[in-house]
């Protein structure tokens, strides 16, 4: 997340994005055969017979560029396990079981070391799950790599690649709050106490949208679906290119809190909501007939369904605001590619 | 593994050892009700239903303390997928699924990444499993996060906390070769070409003894087991500790090698075999009147089953050796801990 801003021409930091580096890795190894999901979606699964399968995601949080300066060791370590559970509930699997592998640095203290697990729990505990294991070791940086488990009914997975054309795009909340905490705890931007309260919260306990997964997979009414920890638009992108659709958004949610620290600020406040990351908000497309059952789902579960544009024939994804249109560009956070 | 010989008195360097942290965790942890194996064994599980449970493991590799000079990447990213699938075979359950959380260090080359990716499918491919998933992010050191999953029965499971009086303590082959090996990588030990090829090379290819850990499972004859990873005291005393037992030992199977290497260099062959680690053989108990169908079974996948002691009810693990008898102490290669 905290943008690392030095390139370099060799290694790593240079040409090659986080993107391409997994692409890298997927062509060098030999593919499970007949996975229940494919290769780059946000879960990976395991068919466990009966209709059923195992879900598994991995993903690790690093301090030195998933901690951004003043987030506690106890936000850092519940986060870790937040943004795996946003991908299960992206594609409307309740986690069950939790493992981690710590890596940590010599300095740390008895205290913080509790106040990591204490996060770990909470994480967890919020949505319904337990760590059940893991290991400790040393790293030079805080290293808190989690690994979530969950069982699902093969049919009730939302997978990134089912949008067709004219299905409903739409979204579980309003976006950019976690972009604007960024400016204003990375680069120092002006802003209330009461709204740094609100953007800054934003960074530091961010909420997966379980309930909200699992309701918009009960409805069926879903087509597409992925969450939005790389950014608005990289979702959106994501949805098309695995799809093999294009999208046309009309109408972009962008949280009041951000208008206003976008105005008071000089920022572009379309710029924060669109290619801000991690964000756990869904992105999802719905059938049309099926809109009101998404809707009513997501509504008796407490959140809401906000509908924000078309899936297209035309493969671009294409943002309609103040009566003109623009292209929405495929980029979004991603580790190893500097950006602003 | 690599010594890091510096003590602080302030922070995880100082009097917190890898196990002491891993109970300080486990204090801020609440427990899933009805967990399939405790907590603190080998892996995790879940119960599925029918009898059947989902097991789980994470164990990370970092570059710093695990991947001594010499070793490639491609073998580093194999290492990492084989100390996972050790777990699992000494609980008896075959791996189907890996997930892996990379952590680069901007300075890597693309050869680098690939060649991680192939090490990382040649661990899993040589025990039947395939890597499903994963993510990629920037890191200060090589990070190799792993996770495996599997399905097995729950009855089938061997876990650590079954071992009875007068049953036969047994593991599946000869130690100190990887201990004796890191000697000769890390502090110049003397050795000839032939025997360097064999020390070292238990250290940059090591194997699970997955084949024995299925036989021994399907053979119904083991009470208790676990893998050396932290080598072969350590092993040992985990298993007294969590069946509330003790074992005497009166054989050590030291490798014939390590027995060259130590008298050659005025070391202690005896020192390296029972406190070295990293090593992957199955430590086990079988029950006496089953024996001859855990070694048979064994034998029937290309493997050996050494007896090398019984289980005691005297709490203590104790070594009988040219005529004396002396204690095995509950050391090994712990993260976090100095040592020799």
């Amino acid at each position: 997340m905290h943008k690392n801003r030095h390139n370099r021409s060799n290694g790593l930091g240079g040409d090659l994005g986080e993107r391409r580096i997994i692409e890298l890795i997927r062509g060098c190894l030999d593919m499970m055969p007949d996975a229940p999901v494919p290769f780059g979606d946000d879960v990976s699964a395991v068919a466990l017979g009966g209709g059923k399968v195992a879900v598994l995601k991995s993903d690790m949080l690093v301090g030195k560029t998933d901690v951004p300066k003043g987030m506690s060791f106890w936000q850092a370590a519940r986060k870790a396990v937040v943004m795996n559970v946003s991908d299960f509930a992206a594609k409307g699997v309740p986690p069950s079981a939790v493992l981690v592998s710590l890596g940590l640095p010599r300095h740390l203290l008895r205290g913080d070391v509790e106040e990591i697990a204490r996060g770990l729990n909470a994480g967890a505990r919020q949505y319904g799950a337990y760590i059940v294991g893991g290991d400790t070791g040393e790293a030079s940086d805080l290293t808190v790599a989690v690994s979530v488990f969950g069982v699902a009914e093969r049919d009730a997975l939302m997978l990134r690649g089912g949008a067709r054309v004219d299905d409903i795009v739409a979204v579980t909340g309003f976006f950019g709050k976690s972009a604007a905490g960024l400016r204003v705890l990375l680069d120092g931007y002006a802003v209330s106490k009461e709204l740094r309260e609100v953007l800054v919260g934003a960074v530091f306990m961010p909420q997966a949208r379980l309930q909200e997964g699992l309701a918009l997979s009960r409805s069926g009414a879903v087509s597409a679906a992925v969450d939005s920890s790389d950014g608005l638009a990289w979702s959106l992108h994501e949805l098309a290119r695995m799809s093999g659709v294009g999208l046309s958004v009309n109408s972009l949610p962008v949280a009041s809190e951000v208008r206003r620290f976008a105005e008071f600020n000089g920022l572009d406040a379309l710029e924060l909501a669109l290619y801000g990351g991690e964000e756990y908000e869904l992105v999802v497309t719905v059938k049309p007939k099926l809109w009101t059952d998404a809707e009513a789902g997501v509504e008796a579960v407490g959140g809401c369904l906000l509908p924000i544009g078309k899936v297209t024939r035309d493969k671009r994804v294409v943002l309609e605001a103040d009566g003109k249109k623009r292209l929405v560009e495929p980029r979004g956070w991603e580790h190893f590619k500097s950006r602003v």
